[in-house]
């Protein structure tokens, strides 16, 4: 696992028309549809950094900023921000985009760690980011220090 | 809104079967299907509170401890453990049980914040907690704190 | 399999929301979901009682009595009235709440049979019921009638 | 409502291939699963017949007589055979076939009645049935008996 | 596989209701929906004329006609109008009916190609069409024509 | 409707992991799955070329070349190939991924046409093409003959 990986090489991209079967009795998306689609997406950019499986071991925050409206377009961007030994943490960040009037807006804002397993389905090491960009060393220290304070809280 | 609620008035108790429609590729439970039922027991937990249509408004924490298999019954329970104006904090513990080992194991801990919504689909306040037993003050207190430390996060 | 079990130790209470995947054409729910619900709630009731593996062998009578709208709360409980040699019988109530109005009704009443699987995937033996109370002695003696009369239907 | 309609009028078949998403943890079919299936073809032949909107009544009988296993082809056979004022019996057998072996084996017989609704959303009268062969007039009585037998069952 | 078969020994008819989950934002059926009905009931087909596990080779042409709407029973028939080698290619035709109106109009015309899969999971021979009227040798024809477009069209 | 557009500026890449809820009784993914996944990328892609909401009118093609199986990534890019007045021809590509192996394929490919549907849901027309790399005028006049045999074949 000396081998260092770009965060580039693992981003996923993906969309979905909100149909009424992923809504709530309001007309809005679900919420649990919508996770189970970052779940998704955030397991395929781990997957792709670490060439393992990978399952889910938390969420550390998702936010619902805005309303994903039945029709809408949702386009989620899952990208690994911080690896651990055998761990990954992955953004995912969620876009609902009206097909007619083509607004953007940032519904939802996600972090997920995820392990990868090896052959004995034990957690296994993944490869260390190789950071490049501004924009990729402050997402990891973002990160670092949002891990600390996640360990801090749980150890209190 | 000046009636106080007990934790009591509004747990939530519910039960699946794991089914292969439920799995991911390992034969584990898929973690977004997880998710959807603890969204949804979160919400119903919501609603019981506030007498409200609730939605998510956050994933504030959500670890999986330990593997829901095919055929496991996964028990889910939902209480209250912090109001804000319009917000309510929602635990969520689940677990697993194997239909003929008996085996319970705890797999899932949670947190959710949920928002009450009014008439116009805008927050509205919810009745306060009404705490009685030392574990429900616990609860809320670890809450709040839980709270402060995610604002922390947030504006850092 | 000398020792009785209490009805108490194998009941089951589930929650879902009524979300508009669950509607028929109508916006009320879907009769095949509330059966997929009852089947799996009962199922869960009796792997309690018997610590095995049950499957369906039948649904001795199906009420829907009120019904149960989008958005509303749906609550089932089920507790076991009844049990032969490898069968049991399984009482499914399910409650619909409006999570404003929170005016609870009956919506359906259900009674199904499991049977209980052994290693060898056969029908396998059951605990019998320890019944204390009144209204279990009664639920009891109804079910066993329920059953004469299913025979005496069947064979004629 | 003056004129009477054959039960040929209003036969429903369908069929489904048992995939993995239908199955339960022993790889058979989740009884839950064909209840849905059941009860979509019976309201199929309920509103072939009444040309009505009909929803589910109840389910009066359902036996699994056979398993139904992954990969098989479920064909599900609908058939009006009792009408009331605003209600209809509706008879659903369900058979299995192995796609390779060919073996043809009835593995679910059930009988369900519906009401059918006015634009008003309250239950209206549904045509008589004219009765040719001996066969669905032996089906009429033998529904007649069973019609009796429930109401008796009920008063008790 | 000396044996030929006749079309009509592999019919396949199966009906839906089509409910909020199968819908798309405008309230008419979501083109995947259908696609899922049409290949199992085509899948159905070919299973039943080799005796063989099929699967998909291609959709040859699918066309939406008609639209079809939330409340609709669809119904879908399945026949085989050609086969190759070890292919087999089935057409679908889905129609649209409305409960009360009763109107039928048809709402897709598709042609599918499977494929028959021998124990080895690799292509296997199918028996030959056994045509005795004109509708089906007409069938048959039109197919012959359609496949040697095709393939005209993939090899240019 | 002046303005053209460039191929670019509509293509939409999307992935799913194959689960057990995705496959058929051979364990690999139900054909009609990967045709909804399809449909909906393709959806996509036309809405954003035309900004207006549209619905499936064919499948002009649809092969099936490599077998994606369960725990594969599943990976679809869409793109317009060609536009009429009111109509779309878009392009859908589906490669498989094993998570480990890393070995990609392309499994599918296929060629929908969508409508365009104005706010009185007819048919309204969609910007022309604007073509500048080599590869978007050869798509194009692929495109173009395939719609030409397309029409020959349904006139004849």
């Amino acid at each position: 696992m000396s081998q260092k990986k770009s965060p580039k090489d693992s981003c996923v991209e993906t969309s979905y028309i909100v149909l009424p079967s992923h809504t709530n009795a309001l007309g809005g998306v679900f919420g649990g549809t919508v996770m189970s689609w970052i779940d998704m997406v955030g397991a395929i950019c781990a997957q792709r950094h670490s060439n393992r499986i990978c399952v889910t071991a938390s969420i550390d925050a998702l936010h619902f900023i805005h309303p994903l409206e039945l029709g809408d377009t949702a386009t989620l961007f899952a990208r690994i921000v911080y690896t651990g030994r055998t761990s990954m943490m992955i953004s995912v960040d969620v876009y609902a985009e009206n097909p007619i009037r083509r607004i953007k807006a940032q519904c939802v804002k996600a972090y997920l760690t995820f392990v990868a397993l090896g052959e004995d389905r034990k957690p296994t090491p993944v490869p260390e980011l190789l950071l490049t960009t501004e924009s990729e060393k402050q997402a990891y220290a973002d990160a670092k220090e949002r891990r600390k304070a996640l360990l801090a809280q749980s150890r209190s």
